[in-house]
């Protein structure tokens, strides 16, 4: 804590001296002249966007991904034009440049509108456009704001409107967070193996709505959360294919307008590249430029890991239940105090803090839904909350299952002698002597356990209907529980 | 309607005329003793569920394809069984022919039980029970409720569960729902492009946020609406593989208890031969006993074609906007005079009609996520409400797509005039001319264009800055719209 | 049985003979003319709706107080146009003798068409406005189809568009749905409190989050659940109040236009004593015609009570698990085996099945959020998916509350001595023990029973450390539980 | 800016100085020893609670109202502690002046949790008792850390329990913001209003179903924008009075265990009087300790107040657009660039902002939803997301309500050629002829100006039906409209 208070002292000091000498450049656009600070990279429009949308506070620097996926749309778009013969040789140059130092995040504090914003992602592409602009203006021996060199619309959004760009961006961006997400995923399933391995002998009874059922193993009940887990993974690796097709060289409705025959399907093989993802031109671009499909199918898979991680996140909880009025089958580690008032008490924290996320990441596939389905026309305005959302779900999740996996999963422990009382008590095992003893015979014996309140061992051993060997046998764990 | 009255007074004389000779038969389960019908196929467990779940008044034959599932999967696991050697070759024969007739559409009258119902479906699949047991003892020359023979739940329910049954039957039956769907959405996407084609030479001004954009053709916004339903199609055909994934042999809790060695395996195999979909056994059987993630899956693609649905019926309603006050570009077919109040008057109820469809099915879909993170250990008790959700779905769909289809689409009309007139006047096509007037020129042009409200087209005659034969040329609509 | 298929068989008869005389008259409309059964009390423009909207199958009889609630609309508007003298007074006569015929339940079979329909609720209206055209033609001496006695849209609808009356309608349905609904509530709370008294003395331990906290009676806990309803109860009353509000005499758009002066004001009385209800002409009705406050605010209240049933359901089935493995603290009455696998096995039907209603209620708000939030300048035309959308939800509530009630919480039973176990061995009782051994004493006694796995009052007697006398004050139920 | 950078270089520097003394207190609980940052005011509990839960970054302060609220329910607590007797005067006294303090807006640095958190906001409690305990124990001449005067515990959370603080401080919280955010959609209404005054004698045409009915003024259509957000207002009124009913006094589960007798009815007046708004005392406190009847309430509200203003929203968006080839009723002022393709394009960002903030509320509210249906026994462990989810749709409406009045309503402008231009043509306002022409005239008329193309006035003085005179009087706005 000293030495960020000692760096952002540091920092302060030399913003402060700097801004004592700081000049402005003026620059306009069609609704005029405006003032921008001289050591801005951003531009007249980013500017206009920061006075009118004051909205959440959010900016698109939240998530670098995001930033970083700009900086790649507009790396393709220009080498794409260079392609065709539109893009001079020392301008792309210049812009690669910008590109690659945004890549490698640096500039990131120039990416300052508010993810809220109507226009559809205007503010943001023009962000991006003027803020690369000018970095690759420095980068090129020239000053911020001598656009005669390299414009941010003629240059930066060369063929290129928000209507392809920003949608294409947001795709890259999801794309980025998803590897992050599937590989937290994956670290998850893996926790819930290890511990499947672990208590892969303990016998526990499995209970069908909430009922005594039959036995199987802890081990398999981990393994199965595991299991969930992959079966998650997958579906968001399938639902991400949704979001290769991108739509640059739609331009303004899908026409491809002001693009150059041939720069589309350059476009997405650069993209392609930078990317490291199989991205594809849409073979229907005035579809594309309204469709929403990839969201709403890549958010219906965040969705369905909600729905996986809530039911196992309840389950923890029901199964952790106790110390002495639950089921008390496992223990949870202790990450704080729980009541003040009574001592002792250790709550599921982490279950509970994962089921919340899992809250959040459905209402936000909601708001996916109704504003992929109030597009107008040639367009769907609404792409920027629908960025919104599907960020912070990523984000949401990425951040909170390390803290489920390592403050949780991994120091869970199972109450064996707890366990073993359930199995040995239990009527259901009843199921597993039948082979042996009859229908007949162990529907009397399950009677009689549930009247007396006995086990059904116990009646066995008191009625010596089977010797101990048989016993040992016919409980085998493998055999009751099907692991062969 | 005469000739169905006929048939109607005929059917209920011989009923009625049986039913003074008609008996009683005594059943009995857990629960006691109960007279059944002697006429009917259902037995006492489907007596009591009849009595304890009257919800809705909707039955399990509501949908003919759930019956003939549930058929197809009693008769995979009896094929199955045989296989194992434990289920004898003549009560297999008699299974089988029951099953047939089922599949074949008979007995649907005997499918009783609300589809609404506790228990995970334990009624539901009792009911296919005890219809195909008494199905197949009448086939093979015995009485119904002579269950020495053939016994509902020995027989029938032979190493299985509800709770792989009912799951498993849902997942035939959405699939073969989904055909039909599928079916369906090609042919209204069919009808889409078909009016693409036709409308393929009408120019017309897209337009992004509602602003006038730039042009494009009338057949180009017929053919993304088509393109868009071609991949809804797509979505929900990859959709459809989560359900192939089936849990027979799990039988209670994913442990195989009580099945035979082999028999998941067969079963599964047997499975997609009757149903001729791919369907395979779930790795971990465990899982499967509890994850819903099929159900979501599928039920998020539902919601995508809503999603693509609703946008395209509200672009139709706004199209149509008229005759004098709105866009009026193209005419929806008049099915029924609007407003008594206002003579003349034609509603676009179609696309209305299919946009409350898409509500409701979205609707379903978090009834679908609600009941699907709610399981509890080893079972979701709440399949159910998600098979009634997305049955209802599907066939909301496939009943109003093709009224919508050749009610609506088929017989829209462009408005030729009004959109010549909206090209000819709009200020967007001036984008087109950039490239031999120069962008310095056509902003003027632009600008007096909006300020004078004249039309680009005018202007440029009126100063006589191009030729008719240039105009000509820059305004090829091949060009301007992108299509070579 | 029997006697159904007698009647059935007779009724079947009588149709057939008359229908072999039956004839057809002809009724037009602006789309032309149309044969409509000679029996048939609607006419030209219900037929049309019934070949134009075969979606659901589900008609405007399906709900019987939806049908009154047009009649009860429809004489009021007949009432009050006859007072501002438009209407005349033998006309009046018949139409309020056809009102009170359906308000009495007759003729609902001939409202017929499917509640999916596009053009905002315009063939419901229209097929109201035949019917009851004609059965006023035949009371008062004339034919069906001799509209120039009684004209279905020059009298019926006389001062009417579907766009005040349709609304006007659904609101009547809904207060007429949510009576029947608040009295089952009513006396699903009753029952709730009953037990609450019945278990009142019964001393169990209260958890949060899962984990043993502090001592409450049993009776405490059900009475919590009816409050819970008591207040949901309250909530359905105060949003019943949004429906109040209608706007019969706004016709088209709000303007009022073809309606007399004054009819609006005197609607509004007539309505409010014909149907009980406090209905008032709202302030603004051009806002009123657009506004959905009034279902969206009903169908909440519908959404709260779906959460705190949910909550209920769920915590009854969380209470009831065992008999061996679970909390088994009550027993809910067994209604239906549960499964075949598992002899003696009774699954909690009941509230898995009230769980499956509250999804779907649901479900349905979110259908009426989609449907309410798309509508278009002066009219929202997704009204009807609305209507069924919240009528279906009253429905399943109404009819599955008493299943609910009768068949599982009147017949629950407490597990006393589980009960009794669990508070001996509990730790949380330490809290109660505070004021007299002190903080760090309980602290030192919480921390030993935890470790050596005895009960608080095991070791309390162990050590001595409180006479028998000083226990039983200390643990008095009353001072314990809060109760004075 | 430069202003800026010099208070944060002053405040750095200061920090940095003082860090460069600093110490570290030590500190402890169940867990064991903890090192606190000598200056922070926070304690261990809270330490813990920013290791465990790094999640969304967004933290209690976030909210200033949302600090406030905790010290308004602590000191209604420690007031109606010290009247019931037990807490002493000096404690008291130190207590309400660390209050006063951070209702003051002071030290609100120091409330740093993440709003996210599991353990049902125990860490959010704790971590006000340990902030208010410090500052209590400076204000009063001890070092902090000094518990032994003033402990975070036994004097902050005295007769307390998270289980009722944090639900009665989200109630609080949520009031307080309620306050602003009626105060705003106020502000909303009155500009609406104002563009109603200001537009009431410009005639337009009313559309239903998209389609052209009969006139209306443009005032009109703003008057009812207004009062739409007028009973939105009324709503959420109403709504609040649902977190009326607070549970203080409840402590753990609702039995009140170690709160003292009256304690309870105090604090209830205490915190009327504190925060200004009528708290009651829940009478049933078990019920109250569970039930989340009053946020599922309001949040509804809210999202019933996104219906509205997403209509209203969309409507702006239609009647903008054009300028050539849409309705263009209205002109939205233009606040940036549109398309830098499309020169001249200005887009309805506002109206585009306001509704994805709406789809955000939705969304919300779902989330509201899912976390209030999963409480568990005496608890819902998922208040914490669901504070996140209102507090989150407050704030994005009363800070983005301001932005769309300022910018867009308060500017939005009349295109009255157009308006006139349709009603001029339009066929509806053959409607407002009928009494004098009679319905068959007017019919034909219709049929005859839509074949033509012609408008109706055109036709009547073409055909000379009418005189001017008569003409004028018809078509007088007041009566047409029926504005009288």
């Amino acid at each position: 804590m000293k030495n960020e208070l000692k760096n952002l002292m540091i920092v302060s000091l030399v913003l402060f001296s700097y801004s004592l000498f700081a000049q402005f450049r003026t620059e306009k656009d069609l609704l005029g002249e405006k003032q921008i600070p001289a050591d801005a990279y951003y531009g007249v429009q980013t500017a206009r966007a920061l006075e009118n949308f004051q909205v959440s506070g959010v900016k698109t620097n939240f998530y670098p991904d995001y930033v970083r996926a700009y900086a790649m749309v507009k790396l393709a778009a220009a080498r794409a034009n260079a392609d065709v013969g539109r893009m001079k040789k020392d301008r792309l140059d210049a812009i690669e440049k910008a590109c690659q130092a945004v890549i490698d995040g640096k500039y990131h504090d120039q990416f300052l509108v508010d993810l809220y914003q109507g226009g559809a992602g205007t503010s943001a592409n023009m962000n991006a456009n003027e803020v690369l602009a000018n970095i690759a203006l420095e980068l090129s021996g020239h000053k911020k704001g001598e656009y005669k060199f390299i414009e941010p619309h003629d240059d930066l959004n060369m063929g290129q409107s928000t209507n392809d760009v920003y949608p294409t961006t947001i795709h890259v961006a999801l794309l980025l967070h998803n590897d992050k997400l599937m590989k937290e995923v994956k670290l998850l399933s893996d926790a819930f193996h290890k511990k499947g391995d672990e208590f892969n002998k303990i016998l526990k009874m499995g209970r069908t709505e909430g009922q005594d059922a039959v036995p199987m193993t802890l081990g398999q009940e981990f393994h199965a959360f595991g299991y969930q887990l992959d079966a998650e993974i997958e579906g968001l690796r399938k639902s991400e294919a949704y979001l290769y097709e991108e739509n640059m060289g739609a331009t303004a409705i899908g026409t491809g307008i002001t693009a150059t025959p041939g720069y589309a399907e350059k476009c997405a093989v650069h993209l392609a590249k930078i990317t490291g993802k199989p991205m594809v031109l849409s073979p229907d671009l005035i579809a594309a430029t309204s469709s929403m499909q990839g969201f709403v199918m890549y958010s219906s898979a965040l969705k369905s890991l909600s729905v996986a991680l809530s039911k196992i996140s309840s389950d923890l909880i029901i199964l952790a239940m106790g110390p002495r009025t639950g089921l008390f089958e496992i223990n949870l580690p202790a990450l704080q105090p729980g009541s003040s008032i009574m001592p002792g008490k250790v709550n599921p924290v982490m279950p509970e803090l994962m089921n919340q996320i899992c809250y959040k990441v459905i209402g936000n596939d909601l708001t996916v839904t109704l504003a992929s389905s109030n597009g107008l026309l040639q367009l769907n305005a609404y792409e920027p909350v629908v960025a919104i959302s599907i960020m912070e779900s990523q984000a949401l999740f990425y951040k909170t299952m390390p803290l489920f996996r390592k403050n949780c999963i991994d120091g869970i422990t199972a109450n064996e002698e707890v366990l073993k009382h359930y199995i040995d008590r239990s009527v259901g095992i009843v199921t597993a002597l039948n082979p042996v003893l009859g229908y007949e015979k162990t529907t009397e014996l399950a009677k009689e356990a549930l009247s007396t309140n006995k086990g059904i061992l116990e009646l066995i051993r008191e009625k010596k209907l089977l010797t101990e060997d048989q016993i040992k046998k016919l409980l085998d764990p493998a055999t009751m529980t099907g692991q062969k």
